[in-house]
């Protein structure tokens, strides 16, 4: 009887395929192979301890340039009263590393010695004197390395399950090995399924997707200590799919089955391994990750042993987060290492998170230092949004029974990065600008990371308020003396003190199609019947913007077509924009030119960053500054439409 | 004039070399090389910021499988005054990831829905109903990723300098790329020198030095994202350097001029340096690694550029830590990548270490939680022991200026392991005994790493008193009862509970050369003039049963020539013999077999391991005590001689 469970729980589901590997005798190191000892075994997993087969050093050594001596012939020796050695007889040169020859047991330094010639003077030829003066008794074995300083034969070098590290080399090497035994690489074979799946580098049409799971999973096995083979797209069908992984349970450890997104692929998986072989577990509660589905295959031709097949969600932050969960503690069993733990640091979070009760939930942070606090923010929940993996720094996990948490709440976080790395973290909350992407390229090459979060101006000043940021962007207009930010920073930020620096002057304008099909020529025309306006969200100073401007012109809010329809970035317009889902929308030119869309110039504005003075003078925040003075930055905004460096 | 320096400190060497590479434009990324966009790209550097070319998804895309509607059609449907949507007009079915065709604007999840047939009736075919009942109404744009939801065409996706992992190959894919950027990896020579070099696998002779500075720098550079050559041994010839030098110049980045231990080793590399291009730094004061040598050659054939030279100590510490120190930073500076910074902690300081006040000080430590304090344990200083740097959890830095640091004093360590493995770290110090490696290769199969620290058993209690251990190794007779730890441990461990576990009963015995030649039959024949005995520390408790028993028979210590000669465990012992520098010693049998001696069994004793209460029932130590239970542990304990399991 198969086991069959739907969206169980995740400890339950590990325990399941646990349970079935060792049934199968497959919950141990794969195997052994003999590797010769060279720099290609970095990284590599002994599978067996290195014993030393002979000590180092394997005879007593001279540990520095100087005379072998007996001790007890040097005694009464001072610094008034020399005593002489005769060389041959009382001394005799060694090198460093030189054997001790037997009759002696200790080295004086060749600094300490005088060497003298046959007539009892001081001689430069240091290596043939007759004899030498020494002003110092020496103690028995002094600057001499015993045999088996370092390692001594039959010692335990290192265990089993050790990841070779470049000393670790030296050590086998210096303990006689000239090959090492270590676990052979899991075999990993990936299938991407889904009729809708293009290959990367395809020219795209609607609905094509890209396929990047495959290759994800691939990097991830790499890095866990395996080796993938990447199957190409298979289509939705049943009978082809069954032959595709029929195939790929001839010569291989595990086989990863990544379902298309497209409905109906996961009940495809699910009976191929039902037809194929053992389905254990369909479903896990985990967020992301829902449609994981595990079994057990005959291992072909033959069938007399079993090979796990793991089912991977098709959506990529779903595909890497179960890599993360599941594949990668088969990786370190197979390989007989400990499993790569993330470093857990405690953080405070910046928004309410909600999670549901009956999941194990997977946040991607954000998360850095600001001021005292470890801050975590949590960054974009969907399944579909893989830069939210790249941008995250760490891990949240909602336990299952749990219902998420408050802001200000301390949750732990599994490090992505290292702590060294948050440090050097400047979080930058409020309105977008796409100058602080080239900002963030050039930082990085200052060995600072600016992570920019946009929540509009206003929002940005409320982080800064709240302590979550060290700088916003702002470009909020106060339409009664037309000046920008101060009176707001003057509203939000009473308590603190704060710098505006301007960044750049840059133009707002209408972003419509290429031609411009509804011939908008200006806010008058965005007011009038059957034109449909994406806005941005409140607190935005593009909307500030707007109301200004509608209200000079004497125009009502509820005269504009898709007013409360909001986007939250300029990029966000635009691509509403360009996808025909409106008409036009206010934004800057830079945003009009990354869609290739249009754009009818209407005001300048002053973009600011707002800065506390304690970050002002920091040292993180110095690169910062040096960014934005360089002339290189300055060339390349200069050469990006709408933008102009005025007076400061 | 070529600026030449002697044992300079550290920072002024970094510097001298830093301005010979700017002043020759090698202080930069090496050069770009775009890669296929496949799994060999992980842990590659970016050496150009990705800027996305398409966004993702490119089209508005169902979130979910179920029905693209208008959402204004929807509204009023309640769970009790159902709406009905003609399919076609009012509503289309989509697959997860299927364009929202251009008229609908949100998607309804299929299980929020009741397919009708052509009746009204509901129907299970649920693809191609007439129509569909639904009983809520939805907001626009609900279950649907609209254009560019995860990634906008022309965004920075990730800047230049980024080092790439898994997730990071998705987004570069998702963004349009086929191919990626980056920096070329730096090829870096390394030239073993020395005449009394010989290679690894080699029979080793008396005076013979195994190669294998060359494979850890090797393996050094590959982890730091570069490609080594490794030249074979080169006799200390100074015609025959040149030669290999020059030919090294042609096609590589850096060379790495590895020395000899050998006296003027160090001279022929700087006198290579001097002939064939500039000496910039002649010693560095920084222990270990003194000898080190930097300098600029011209790069053949044509001499037009340069390429840095560093001759390495041949010391293997030495030169292990001037790769950390030197090179580190140049592959990353090459490779355009952040520097490998480790991770820092503070940890107390379990024994004075002195440091010269001249030099930056690097010391090995031993790192680990006992009870709620983390401790660093000073590892050997010798230059020479790569075990030292094999078993080193991290290094403290004693700066320029400082003469050491006070047992007690809290200091930073730079951990070369996480600090997760840190906390599965167990203590063991105090007597020595084989199966103590035993036990620690078999805990590493158990998530569980031990540390054995061998100062005596006497040392041990004393460890233990001062909580710098979770157990110690004793076998400390008391002279009186003739009962084993018991006294000792009423004595030194007055006010701590603690547990004594029988580990084993072993036989001590004399250690001699393979058929005794000095016919040693008995302590009686020890006490003998003519043999020349090895002695153990004070507090061994080998010393107290060799005290018993030479008491027992009136034997004074001052009759046994060697009694305070001292090794600190039975292999030192051991190797004392086997080198021929004395004709005996007292210790275990297993030591004897380990150097191939003869073994007199003399005495049994007892092999306690003693464990303070509160660590006893720790989950930190559980697992010692499955291994120490374990039928494969005795069995292979059972197997070497000398040992067996008595009463507990």
């Amino acid at each position: 009887m198969p086991l069959y469970l739907h969206d169980i729980p995740l400890d339950k589901a590990k325990a399941a395929l646990k349970e079935a590997l060792k049934n199968a005798d497959l919950w141990r190191v794969l195997a052994t192979e003999f590797i010769p000892l060279d720099e290609n075994a970095l990284g590599r997993v002994l599978s067996e301890p290195i014993w030393a087969k002979v000590s180092s050093p394997h005879y007593h050594a001279s540990a520095m340039d100087g005379f072998a001596v007996r001790a007890k012939d040097t005694a009464g020796a001072t610094l008034t009263a020399p005593l002489t050695l005769q060389i041959g007889e009382q001394a005799q040169y060694v090198d460093t590393g030189d054997p001790l020859p037997e009759e002696f047991n200790a080295v004086i330094m060749i600094e300490e010695t005088e060497a003298l010639d046959a007539d009892g003077e001081i001689t430069p030829a240091i290596r043939e004197p007759k004899e030498i003066r020494i002003r110092a008794a020496v103690a028995p074995w002094k600057h001499v390395r015993p045999l088996g300083e370092d390692i001594v034969a039959t010692q335990l070098v290192l265990p089993a399950g050790h990841i070779l590290r470049p000393a670790d080399l030296g050590a086998i090497a210096a303990s006689g090995h000239i090959e090492i035994p270590v676990s052979r690489k899991p075999r990993v074979a990936i299938l991407p399924t889904g009729t809708e799946l293009v290959e990367i580098g395809s020219e795209l049409k609607r609905g094509d997707i890209l396929e990047y799971n495959s290759l994800v999973l691939a990097a991830q096995i790499k890095k866990w200590g395996g080796v993938a083979t990447r199957f190409s797209i298979t289509v939705d069908d049943f009978e082809l799919i069954s032959q595709r992984v029929a195939e790929a349970a001839q010569n291989h450890d595990l086989i990863l089955l990544n379902a298309g997104s497209s409905a109906g692929a996961e009940d495809f998986s699910s009976s191929v391994v039902e037809k194929l072989g053992t389905l254990l577990v369909h479903g896990i509660a985990v967020r992301p990750g829902h449609p994981v589905i595990i079994g057990m295959l005959p291992k072909l031709p033959n069938g007399e042993s079993l090979i796990p097949i793991i089912g991977m969600p098709g959506y990529p932050v779903s595909a890497a987060l179960t890599g993360e969960i599941f594949v990668e503690e088969l990786m370190a069993r197979w390989t007989g290492r400990a499993r790569f733990e993330l470093d857990t640091i405690k953080a405070t979070l910046t928004r309410k998170t909600t999670s549901p009760a009956g999941d194990d939930d997977y946040i991607r942070m954000a998360v850095g230092r600001v001021g005292e606090r470890m801050l975590a923010a949590p960054l974009s929940r969907g399944a579909g949004v893989i830069s939210s993996l790249v941008r995250a720094d760490g891990l949240a996990v909602m336990p299952r029974g749990t219902q998420g948490a408050e802001a200000g709440d301390e949750v732990d976080i599994h490090l992505y990065r290292t702590r060294a790395e948050l440090e050097k973290t400047i979080f930058c909350i409020g309105s977008h600008d796409m100058t602080l992407d080239l900002i963030a390229q050039f930082l990085s090459e200052k060995d600072r990371r600016l992570i920019s979060s946009n929540v509009g101006s206003l929002g940005g000043l409320v982080a800064l308020k709240r302590g979550e940021a060290h700088l916003a962007g702002s470009h909020l207009l106060d339409p009664e003396t037309g000046i920008y930010n101060d009176s707001y920073i003057a509203k939000y930020l009473a308590n603190q003190r704060v710098r505006q620096v301007l960044l750049v002057n840059r133009e707002q304008g209408l972003l419509t199609l290429r031609g411009n099909p509804k011939n908008v020529k200006g806010l008058e025309d965005v007011a009038s019947s059957g034109i449909q306006f994406v806005n941005r969200q409140r607190g935005a100073g593009t909307r500030v913007l707007l109301d200004y401007h509608l209200n000079l012109k004497g125009i009502a809010t509820k005269q504009v077509l898709g007013y409360s329809n909001e986007e939250y970035t300029h990029l966000g317009v635009a691509a509403a924009v360009a996808s025909g889902r409106v008409d036009c929308g206010l934004g800057i030119s830079a945003a009009a030119q990354a869609l290739d869309l249009d754009f009818l110039p209407l005001f300048h504005e002053r973009y600011e960053l707002i800065i506390p003075e304690i970050y002002f003078e920091s040292e993180l925040l110095a690169p910062l500054f040096e960014v934005i003075e360089s002339k290189v930055f300055r060339d390349t905004v200069s050469e990006m439409p709408g933008y102009e460096f005025g007076e400061k």
